[in-house]
Order: C-alpha cells, then sequence, then structure tokens
C-alpha cells in the first residue's frame, strides 16, 4: 500500500516536471515575425522581462523535480522536500502571475495607459504564451495538491485517524 | 514557553494583518489627476486589473487574518490554518506579482510592445503603489515565515529533536 502510494506521489512528480520543462520550453520558443505598415518586427519572449522570469523559475523548478526524482527513499533529504516544495511552488506561483498579468494586457491592452493590445499583430506568438501559462499552471495545480497532501498526511487537519 | 510562543506567533499574525490592511488601503485610495498637453485624465487602481485583484486579495487575506486572530486556542480549526495559511499566502504572493509585473511596465514601458511609462505624468500615484506594493511583500515573507515555521515544527526537517 505505502509502495503503491509512494510510486503515485513519484509519477504525480514526473507530471508536474513535465508540465514545467514544457512550459519554460514553449514560451522560451516563441517568437513571431510581423509587419506593421512598413515596419516589420519580431516578437519574442526576452523582450518582455516577465516572460524571461517565467522561462528562469520554470527551468528552476523542473532541475528541482528532476532532481527530487532521483533521490533515494531512504534519504533524509525526504524531510526537507515539504519546505522546497513550499519554496518553488511559491517561485512558479508568481512567475505565472506576472507572465499571466503582462499576457493580459498584451491581448486586451490597457486604453487608460495608452497600452495597444498586440495579439492581433502577432497570434501564433500570443498562442504560445498562452501554452507556456497553461501548462505553467497544470504544473502549479500539482505542486499545490502535493503540498496540501503532505500537511494532510503530516497534520491530519481533518482529524480522519481519529475516528 | 509554549505560551510565550504562542503569543509571538499572535503578535506576528497581526502584523501580517496589518501589512495585507494597508495594502489594500494604500492601493485602493490610489489615485492622481494629471494633464498631458491639452488632455486632463485621472490615473486610479480600478483601472489595472491587476491592480483590482491586488485589492481584492489583500482585503481577502485581510479578512482571513483577523478571523484567524479571533480564534480560540483551543479550536480544532488550528489544525487546518496551515492549509489555510498556505492558500491565502498563495493568493497574497499571486496578486503580488501580477500587480508588479503592470507596475514594472508603467515604470519602465515596454518598447518594443510600444507601452510607453506611465510613471513621469503620475509620480504620485506610481508612488503610492510601490508603497501598497511593499506592504503587500512584508505580508507575504510573514506568511512564508509562518508556513515554514509550521513545516519546520510538526516535520522536524532539520532533525532538531533527535540529537
Amino acid at each position: 500500500m505505502a509502495k503503491t502510494q509512494r510510486l503515485a506521489l513519484l509519477l504525480v512528480r514526473l507530471l508536474a516536471f513535465a508540465a514545467t520543462l514544457s512550459a519554460a520550453v514553449v514560451m522560451a520558443t516563441s517568437h513571431e515575425k510581423a509587419s506593421l505598415f512598413t515596419i516589420s518586427f519580431e516578437a519574442k519572449y526576452s523582450q518582455t522581462p516577465a516572460f524571461k522570469y517565467f522561462v528562469i523559475a520554470n527551468a528552476i523548478v523542473s532541475v528541482y523535480g528532476i532532481l527530487v526524482l532521483f533521490l533515494p527513499s531512504e534519504s533524509l533529504l525526504w524531510r526537507l522536500v515539504v519546505a522546497f516544495d513550499l519554496v518553488f511552488t511559491m517561485l512558479l506561483n508568481s512567475s505565472i502571475s506576472a507572465a499571466l498579468a503582462i499576457a493580459y494586457v498584451g491581448k486586451k491592452g490597457n486604453t487608460y495607459a495608452g497600452w495597444l493590445p498586440i495579439c492581433g499583430q502577432v497570434p501564433r506568438y500570443c498562442g504560445q504564451v498562452k501554452g507556456a501559462l497553461i501548462a505553467g499552471f497544470i504544473a502549479l495545480i500539482i505542486y499545490m495538491a502535493l503540498l496540501l497532501h503532505a500537511i494532510h498526511t503530516v497534520l491530519d487537519p481533518l482529524l480522519l485517524k481519529k475516528t
């Protein structure tokens, strides 16, 4: 039973690793050339600090995700994994929120600030950013579930074992 | 000893409550009238979805923060507080990251997307947003510390009690 559960948890972590890795790769490869009137320009993730932060954060969480998978089950480091999970989930959450806020301005613009939407000119670029954000969200949900599971198991907040 | 520690934790929570409340209030009251050439306009937090989200998130965390303070120490709900802390810290983190990403564009602009900085026109508004972000960050750091403390106490990840 405990072994099945451990395997399930490792599979879930593998999924989270795949999600963060795809998020980083999809965002990092997003670019599109477009021309407006006579000016031609290229949209790239590296032009937006929030997207750069997204790529770096997802890359860091991916490295952590793969390292945890190869941690021997008898390692004492597993006791630190909950704390690490918390820190890296925060990093992931923060990078997704920042990238989403910027992507929203890119899609809808902000008339008050005079910022025009750019997705009309570079639809393929915007689609790729959207894909990266979705992959990031999947990873975030998995890490949140892992954290809540850890809290539930250790703290038994619903007092299920007492009944 | 346990009583002193409990009192210290409540004081820290009071500080976090004060920080989220000030963040919400400072952001919600931020506005400035300015005129560019002959056009006069007003900058307000409600014109930016990310800032609205920041106010709402900080207000929600403030309500949670004050409710926790009045939770009787013998209440069984205390066992759920770690899980609640996690969820509300995530909310806070996400709102601060989104607001910071937008504030950064407001300050520096983004030449590639053609978004001009607006802080030159409305410096007082930008200053107030900055203040709200700093208050939010203080609250975030406190909640992160509370979470890491909870993980440390319950999981004893550094094995301090074993030695």
